[in-house]
């Protein structure tokens, strides 16, 4: 299970967390979080650049060793886009998980989804927070789902306002 | 091994409690069978919503994830049909697993034959009884072949009435 | 472009003149529609068989010649359900396209959503009249659209119920 | 030839017309660049959805119909950045056509250098403006490339900086 | 379509003609039939090698750039078996037409099904007489299907013997 | 690692046990070598056919799930043709490995060689006994090399017949 | 038809030129023999580089969307290697084209055998002189052979020396 | 991880011993590194022939069923280019992991960089010293990343050179 996405907050500790405490049976990988280390890897390791057009793209190029192949044996990519920065990395990730034809999961909030509907239409969910994928991953994993009590079957009633759960919102 | 198609009657258990007992090195994987929550799962887990139309390929997208990881994965593709229901969703995923050059077996009752022409086309063997798809799996990965103690080579008869067994019919 | 699914309606033809009369470059396939001579085929041109299981498979072989053919050689497949007949032929081509990632239209009456949810998760659009499959065809190649003159733009407001127009009704 | 990326800037025209100028046997094909459409094509042929996540995954889906094709069909997919919006689904097609190994020509202004740097990497080429992607075509098509007269053999000499054209610029 | 087999008859006289006559739209391509030829080429163009085994590999290597690329070109193999000879290349290049998923279609003597049994399984269709083989190219193509007058409906009777053809036996 | 071909000498054996003498870490698969039950297993399984080409076509498909699985796990195909009768299907198994890129090894005697040659043409080494398939998976898997002690480097001498061991010949 | 390989000779244009005097049905296509346009392409169009690191990774990446196109669109692949300079381009798109299962011809002098083994254990036919992939071309699409008048079948000799033609030597 | 090209240096032992030394978990294979051996094997185990150029490929016929199936498996190709000897082995492994979309890490002097341009162009990481390498797969698979102290973040400082290691230089 690949997460590719934004690194500035804790969204991929919720996900390995929940899931961790359900002993879901799942490995997370991700490419490498450390933005530092990622703008600076490969000049450290193979020699400086002068301009700063080479030097990106000659970390990238070796950060993308390891992000591809994380890609390629994932199962599920799971991708977040947050309100700030442009996250263009993230967005090549999905469409190259996309081509893949890896199942594809968003995360972001609501008011990003006009911006990300192309990305969206090749998702198979689509979540707001981080703790949704730990349900979507145990549902698809195990068929665990939590269902309220006074939720009944989808044959009999389709007022969804009435049964829908506080933390999951429709946006 | 994945075992697609209707999921009223227990002929998942026969498989997998045939192939238990004679302990072959054979793993079943299924869609959810929970007939409520795979209706309902992606709704639940990512929010409600109004339409009929949208519930349902919600619900069924985030399915998909699971059905095509476990056919993707399949060595065998078992897919049942009852003579209850439309099944479409058995249908695609033979189609699916057909696609993908997946050895299928087909299970349905001998009356089912004619509607079902497309489908036995692309199918390795066709039976009527999930006891034939575990004999069929002992003979595919042991050898192993229960012949009647009046069974006589291949070579040397052509009646094959006399030796059919009485739980093998041809429709 | 394949057109899949049922033969007792007129609804390739609709189709057809439809994107003839609006002068698409587009070529329509689809497997044969005479029921009797699909059903019969393999058996006249190489030799009859006495029991109806290989009859039936028999003639399908020899049709997917045809069928797995156009279908792997099309933009877009279109496949279409009806209220009658179990049509696993159909489902079946559209988890082959689905497999072979080949963009999916399904046509059918809305009362159906439910029993092709699987079906319709993977498609691109889900139709419910022949028409509409025209306007797709024309939208996705010439990028024709033919709003309402009181259609604004969806970036001002988004009221669909105003903007409906009469012939295409959400399930 | 596929051109994706912003729709605010003629740039598509210039690349257009550029190569028609020199009578390049090139063809060029874009996903449908009237923003208004593309938001709301599938509701208008298909039905209206009342939520804007639903609207716009609708008229995504069926967008992508066009989008894949185009670039599963493209020898060369050029994608341009602008300072403006975040254009996730130019970074998506961008994404996509890597993972399809089609070869990727970036176009932006040099200040996005950093913020593309995944995207670059994938890249063959990193233009600042379409006339470069012209100049680029042409190069790749008839081999025609224009040096300045005082050129001389990169053999013999790598004192860049003297020989760099006015309007060809390294961030 | 490709046409593989033996050369000693004129079996692939017969299939071209039979389309021509019914000006199918279809074209025929053979590895090269003259047998001297095909064991000498490589040995004339390329140099003469002194052991058998070197002389005759070096030609079949060669001879494998036309195989290979036709039958990866082909829509439908027909491969035809006769009595005579051991004929590994027909049953080879049916093998590798079938790994590549082409439609396969066998032609041989019926005293032949036995021996055929696993390149006749990975088939479509099993004739015996070229002539068979133009019927059935017919019916793919355009639908043609020669019945008997008193040919009635496959749904009405089963007796498959009274309305059998004298000239298409089941072995 | 596959072993395909004539299953009327002990040749598997002398391959698996040799292999297992030296220790080395290979696993051996191979189709079901009784030629009864692969000729009848899908008739006892399934159901009797009457005619002998409906009998023969369903086993061999049964077989198929097997041959094919095993065929496209392996990373070498061994195929092995002997003086006696057509073993079409050895020729077919090493046609369908050769498309699926597969390393292939031939075993026969010498005056085979010229009817072979398609089959040689694909290989990458031909044997004449199955004790040099051993060295060959020796060499291939250790580097282990058993030259005579008065072998001399390569790159000394080319007189290759002092050289030659008593055991191999070139045909 | 690609032809990769030195740019010293003129051994394209014999190719080229006997393919057109016998009126074969070839296109010919070739990565940019310009050495200097070549290795200078990317820094005119896209900006001056000042390591040679750079300046030469940068039009090579830019020559490689030529290259790699016309490889993947090729039906043959020949790659020619003289004893001058060290052409790791040449082993490189051999390598590429062999992955891709590319037919791929060799020519190169004889005294060049051993240390292009591995390429040539990869390739079709190994020629001496470009005269050669004239013929082995005609042969390979037309038939034609130029047999010497006394030049007898392979099935009476094999002797080999006798017959071979003045310009055509084994190494 | 696949370390392909010369064998005159310990090069693949400074890389090996370097990973073993940090606990990486990675597995490394190389094609026969004894140059006598990987002449002579084929030759030895099935034959001798009698022209060099039959037994180079004889040879490397058979070291291609190691080399090919082990970059097949590969999740990283390392070649390696020296000054001495031609390598077209290592170029052409290269090409062929290059067009198995395998990541491609070179390692060679830096006055070798103008003859390996294209080489150069298909990889992630261009190395000079094995050390690299190591560095390289630490940083790829655990994120460590060997900063020297004076060392400050990309973000503010983009002047190359101070940072610079002694032990890496850019050519």
């Amino acid at each position: 299970m690949y997460l590719s996405g934004e690194i500035h907050s804790d969204w991929r500790d919720v996900i390995r967390n929940g899931c961790e405490k359900r002993s879901l049976p799942v490995t997370f990988t991700s490419p490498n979080t450390s933005h530092e280390d990622s703008d600076d890897c490969a000049n450290i390791i193979l020699g400086m650049e002068k301009t700063r057009k080479n030097w990106d793209v000659k970390s990238s190029l070796l950060n993308s060793v390891r992000t591809k192949l994380l890609v390629d044996k994932a199962d599920l990519v799971v991708v977040r886009f947050g309100p700030k920065y442009r996250q263009w990395n993230a967005a090549f990730d999905a469409g190259y998980a996309s081509a893949l034809v890896k199942p594809l999961v968003t995360v972001h909030p609501p008011e990003l989804s006009h911006m990300l509907k192309e990305v969206n239409a090749a998702a198979k969910a689509i979540c707001e927070e981080p703790e949704q994928v730990v349900n979507l991953i145990d549902y698809t994993l195990t068929g665990t789902l939590q269902r309220d009590s006074s939720f009944t079957s989808s044959e009999t009633t389709w007022d969804c306002r009435a049964r829908r759960t506080s933390r999951i919102c429709v946006c």
